[in-house]
């Protein structure tokens, strides 16, 4: 066992007494009072309190695509007690307040909505404890702890938590967001690693559910910890969370495959997962727009893999595939790049793929990862986060390609993500000298018929980025049923609706 | 896609109006009227609501264990609405009701709760859909299908659900339990691979929530399937699941290793997880008591795999250990023995490990599945289905030695179990000759103990069984601020309490 230094996010069992909490005027919506905001400054100690005007408060209100969402205070919590300190105090002011991880998300959820006086509580300082247990296969991290700083620890002792992603975020907002990212269909997203949480309840006494279990099977009743995985922070704060992990790889294969068309891609994936699913880490599109893309806006220090400038002659689909394998049994890596070679040799004598590039990993997943900011760079954007099944991916993304022309006669299409689990993200670009009038116009057009288009495939408009007031008008196209009982289970758990940005009613 | 013949509990959006239900008068707990049989009986087809008196309810009324839990009736409805019809009925008569899958679980859980007037809705006709979506690698099937016939119609596509169990439950009793099973440790529980469920809610319009989804990623809100997978059919009846499932494996090496201490247990598979942790499939105890009793009644037909009779000079502990690949490249089995045979001989030489004895899975697997039984030839007992963090198994299980003299003198231990997941399952024995009070005195201090002993562990009293009747005390031992929720959950899904044989509250 390493314990880090400091506090962790611990519960203590605080008994609810009948409530104690000052009645508060029923005005939700308004402002706190400057009387109010002073009252929670006294709460926490000097420098945990931001208030606009006095304090510079530009990084927590202003999101990672640089929307600016205004906000009426950030409080920045030590601890549990420092996070319950806040909920007694929004529950008793009715101050509505947005929980923050390392504000990566791209869906609005960690900043205040737009139109309401909500505050931000940001997790950044609650990053006490990171406390691994190597024969658990755990560990244990405050809900400030960043991806990066947990793997650190981690691979002191030979494991990895092996959510990959493009950004850093944060234990807590991992866990909120129920993360997916490029090893998914291998490792499973941030759900299957959580066996524990730790969750402060929006109430009057900031109930504190001690679910911070190390246990990998536990099944005593309905599992409360999976209420607020994927939630969106809308019904608790987590402080804390238990992850199983993984050991490190020590081979890892990468190759880019050409692929003809979509059913050869989900050939040649049937065929992988058939011969090597134990070892398949990686199966992500890169379509010939978004590599033209990539192509033009080259990252400084990153090689172009292929032999010719550009993309000439090549099929319309490049899969990035990744084989990895906890030991060098076998001769390793070349015994890894054998199977995959043996694998493409069989798909293309199928007609599948056409052709493939092999790389070391550090040459082959700087491209992918390139891909959706060379898109940003093409023109103004709008990016769906969708998902479907895999046996209807290609057909579904036909029917977006047909929606262009129809509904966005200036936008050109682009894609790429994580096709091995189901996943695509979708981008649509503008140019830049059309009106923006004209452009907001196609663009709100367009959002309203994905939507539809998602809905009618069966798939989902989050795969992995979570719902905030982004992507929320998509969420009211599904069934009334299950909103209703999400509408009543943010009754039951935010009696006074104080917590969160999305709109769950 | 392999679609076969037949309804699947299909999904229909009822939109909830006012409510229509007949009002019923306010007798919890009383039995339904001959009336109110009569009125279940027109609603479904002829023989499927059987009347204890007119009909043989015997092998839906007595559990796994032979225990009898009498009915007051026993409906097999056909499809989703056979199951809503019977739910609107048992709201509007205050009907209490508990759902059977397969009749196969240990905890009460799908039989009537002693002392009160249930009925019992049988999922066993509930089985007419099967549907394979290979390209998906996903399955959708009625909840009554069972685990054999489920895995008979994957293996077709090269497919499994790679849940392990001694039993054949049906789908949707396993859900309900979400249970874990011997190849946890690589393949998860059954909640990893539920990515859909359809689930009829007991409000007076049997509310059905369309939560048949085919997406491996999906974070729109709170996702309401999780409530109900493992919380034994408290909060609503699961009539189909889309579960994701895996390849078959092709090659598979199984070795039985004596460990000397539970240190080395637990070191060995630290090694074997680093080293071969995608390979992995199994790491089951059978420590020494159970082993001899295994000896003593080996079932006809399976051979003892050790070249002398009985059990003389083992170490403590003997570990059935499989590792399994889903391609035979690299010389198939013969280097899965290989690595194995490395990783046994490293552990050896730091004295982690004693001898191994290699064999066929066909061998060795009716041992470790010939546990339970053989136990239960030994005399009267009691079992728990315990789970703690891996690195304190055998600390705990120290402890658990300890209680025997203390608790029950007259008592033998014996355990086995899913170690490589921190599972265990404690068994003690009972002489048949001592006189049945003393026996049954012993057996009530001794669970007792049990409970708070696995409580101070941070461990769980229902690892993969699932919460009943037979474990409930156990519950109330834990927080109040999670039972609460718990509680709160139960009145907000099933308001009149109709469903369920576990008592939430």
């Amino acid at each position: 066992m390493h314990r880090s230094t400091g506090r962790l996010c611990r519960y203590h069992n605080v008994v609810a007494a009948a409530s104690s909490a000052p009645s508060a005027p029923d005005r939700p919506g308004s402002a706190p009072t400057p009387e109010a905001l002073s009252r929670l400054d006294e709460l926490l100690g000097p420098g945990q309190v931001l208030i606009p005007g006095r304090d510079d408060i530009i990084r927590y209100d202003t999101d990672v695509l640089g929307r600016r969402s205004p906000a009426c205070w950030v409080a920045r919590p030590n601890d549990l007690e420092d996070v319950r300190s806040i909920v007694r105090w929004a529950y008793a002011e009715r101050a509505e307040l947005v929980v923050q991880g390392a504000n990566t998300g791209p869906v609005l959820a960690g900043v205040p909505r737009a139109g309401r006086h909500q505050g931000i509580v940001s997790m950044e300082l609650c990053r006490s404890t990171i406390d691994v247990d190597v024969l658990n296969r755990t560990v244990t991290a405050s809900a400030g702890v960043d991806l990066a700083s947990l793997n650190d620890a981690l691979a002191r002792s030979g494991l990895t938590l092996p959510i990959d992603l493009g950004a850093n975020p944060s234990v807590g907002g991992m866990v909120a967001a129920n993360t997916g990212g490029a090893r998914l269909i291998r490792h499973g997203d941030v759900r299957r690693h959580v066996l524990g949480l730790e969750v402060v309840l929006p109430d009057a006494h900031a109930t504190v559910l001690p679910l911070l279990r190390r246990l990998r099977k536990d099944n005593r009743g309905p599992d409360l910890k999976h209420l607020f995985i994927g939630s969106s922070g809308t019904l608790g704060i987590i402080t804390a969370a238990v992850l199983a992990v993984d050991p490190l790889p020590r081979d890892v294969a990468t190759a880019l495959v050409a692929a003809n068309d979509g059913s050869g891609v989900l050939h040649f994936l049937t065929l992988l997962e058939a011969r090597a699913v134990e070892h398949l880490s990686a199966y992500e599109l890169l379509s010939r727009p978004t590599l033209e893309a990539i192509s033009r806006h080259l990252p400084s220090g990153i090689r172009w893999p292929f032999e010719f400038p550009g993309v000439p002659d090549l099929p319309p689909f490049l899969i990035l595939v990744e084989l990895s394998a906890s030991d060098s049994a076998h001769g390793g890596r070349q015994s890894l790049e054998d199977d995959l070679t043996t694998l493409i040799d069989q798909s293309a004598s199928r007609g599948w793929v056409a052709d493939a590039w092999f790389g070391r990993p550090t040459t082959l997943w700087p491209l992918r990862h390139a891909a959706i900011n060379a898109l940003h760079q093409e023109g103004p954007m709008v990016a769906f986060d969708l998902s479907v099944p895999r046996s209807q991916l290609f057909e579904t993304r036909d029917q977006i390609i047909a929606l262009v022309a129809d509904r966005a006669p200036h936008a050109r299409y682009a894609d790429f993500g994580h096709v091995g689990d189901g996943g695509l993200h979708s981008v649509f670009i503008w140019p830049r000298e059309l009106r923006v009038e004209r452009r907001l116009r196609e663009q709100e057009r367009l959002r309203e018929a994905m939507y539809e288009l998602i809905a009618a495939a069966d798939g989902t408009f989050s795969a992995e980025h979570g719902l905030g007031p982004e992507n929320e008008s998509a969420f009211r196209r599904y069934s009334p049923e299950i909103r209703h009982a999400q509408a009543a289970l943010k009754a039951l758990f935010d009696p006074r609706r104080i917590l969160g940005s999305v709109d769950l009613s």
